[in-house]
């Protein structure tokens, strides 16, 4: 049976997942990009996005890590495309490119419904309207057994932790304070969820801690 | 002229600088000693209160670190000792022995006067009831030139973060979640108080973060 796994979750040192002000232009809100920056340097990230090059080593490591085993994804509709309201255009395919990195499928939280979306390289893009459980449910299904891996945004890891879904949770603490932003512990009790520090380990660029059930 | 510095102060990676149920027993809060274990077990801790051995090492480095170029210090009642209300007893000299690690002026926040405590090794304790800024400004004076070192707990660094009055941060992050208890950071910005990332370094048991001006 696979796990629910939070994976390689950027967070500043004072706990925001993302800055604040977020909007097209800045997907990740003010100076939100300066906590992701130790996984854009990565060789393993450069790699998953088709290019070469890149920084070997801890970091790397927990990247290519992260996609290992993974049998399905939920992830938020920010994390898709970051487009409010209704889509616009169903012809509009996120910004992953024509093969994203994902090569599973992929159920994308959102209010408004459109058909699914199969991409280059075995990722498809389910648009899942009934919400957080459901998609949850859908993703396990999908996965066959392998891992169920939640990406971003930062509500959408917060909406699955409240809900006790999460089975494992890797953080890399980014050495930056924000200041402000979307916090990501803010009313959450890991400790009282049962996910304990398993494992603590500096990276690079940014500080890995695995938790576990 | 010297520095005001927040040094080798503890924080759990869910930002909690203590536990939730701090009393008497429990000065540091429900598993508030997991967040400072990281520093009593080092070889610098132990020499400082008189024993030997303990661990060498960058953790270490930091808590010697932590006590160079101190002028004096400024802390809440509760580093001097744990008592609510008044005084019980002018003889009792806090919880540092006789002979204190500080060796210096150190001036204890209080709403409670009492005559100062001269202690054996330099350490001579002023009890300041007239407020934090006070305080300082007596510490600043007392230090002659050297740094003003700011000990906990957390609601005392608080203090005087919101007042933008700290010119180093030296945090120690360890590899723990607490889920509740005293938060360090909750409504403090610290990059707006011109406080930016200026060392990050692992070390064996804690994650240190040095912030400056």
């Amino acid at each position: 049976m696979g796990k629910v796994k939070v994976l390689a979750f950027s967070v500043s040192l004072d706990g925001f997942g993302a800055g604040p002000g977020q909007d097209l232009d800045n997907p990740l809100g003010i100076r939100g990009g300066e906590v992701h920056a130790w996984s854009v340097t990565t060789a393993a990230f450069r790699k998953l996005h088709g290019s070469e090059g890149g920084r070997e080593g801890v970091d790397s490591a927990f990247i290519a890590r992260s996609f290992e085993n993974v049998g399905a994804w939920v992830m938020g509709r920010n994390m898709f495309g970051p487009i409010r309201g209704p889509w616009p255009d169903h012809s509009w395919e996120g910004w992953w490119g024509e093969e994203p990195p994902f090569h599973v499928p992929v159920f994308v939280l959102t209010h408004y419904a459109r058909p699914t979306l199969a991409m280059s390289g075995g990722t498809t893009f389910y648009f899942v309207t009934d919400g957080a459980r459901v998609a949850l449910e859908r993703a396990k299904e999908a996965a066959r057994g392998k891992d169920v891996r939640i990406g971003g945004g930062v509500a959408t890891v917060r909406e699955y932790l409240a809900a006790d879904a999460i089975d494992e949770v890797h953080l890399a603490f980014a050495p930056v304070m924000l200041g402000t932003g979307e916090p990501l512990f803010a009313g959450i009790d890991l400790p009282k969820l049962g996910l304990t520090v398993a494992q603590a380990t500096a990276g690079e660029e940014a500080f890995h801690v695995v938790l576990r059930r």
